[in-house]
């Protein structure tokens, strides 16, 4: 009996399969060390919080942050990665950390 | 001659200015690895997306997204994450990836 007949996307998958599943295993690989570096970032900045809400600082450090961005941006250029997409990745984490300070400062008041 | 009277802001400050220090330095090099791993992840998904493009195979894969959520919300618990930002985290990163596969699939057709 004949295999049925596959699909044209179907073939074209499976063409492309050996070279996808490798790329992917690694991109997993990377993966799995940004959520165990993120777990360290955020067990900082979450004594960071602490300590700003002991002091009566506020969550937010917007001359920190630009210095923060230009560094990023600059280390994105060295890196090969796209600066704009370093710098929303940056906002994106800090809109994070922010969140987690104003929790923390309501929290010590 | 007296130095101008500190503020209690810049007191508290100052108080907690050698450990904000240190802390924000191990941030910033955390900062800098995460950068040069997404960089080295933006290069292997550009290879994903080169492939995909090629062999006509669409640039979203929904079944491959949902596995790297459960997985990436298992690690983020193992490595204590917020697994809720660990699946933001990695929605924020395909988003910019498919962006940069529906340009490659553009470009190829």
């Amino acid at each position: 009996m004949e295999p049925p007949a596959r699909r044209p996307a179907d073939a074209a998958a499976a063409a492309a399969d050996p070279e996808l599943t490798a790329l992917r295993h690694s991109i997993d690989n990377l993966d799995a060390a940004l959520v165990h570096l993120l777990a360290e970032r955020f067990k900082l900045t979450e004594s960071v919080g602490r300590l700003k809400a002991e002091h009566g600082l506020p969550p937010a450090d917007p001359e920190r942050e630009r210095r923060q961005t230009d560094r990023l941006r600059r280390l994105a250029v060295d890196s090969g990665l796209d600066p704009v997409f370093a710098e929303k990745f940056l906002a994106f984490v800090i809109a994070e950390v922010i969140r987690h300070h104003r929790a923390l400062g309501a929290g010590a008041r």
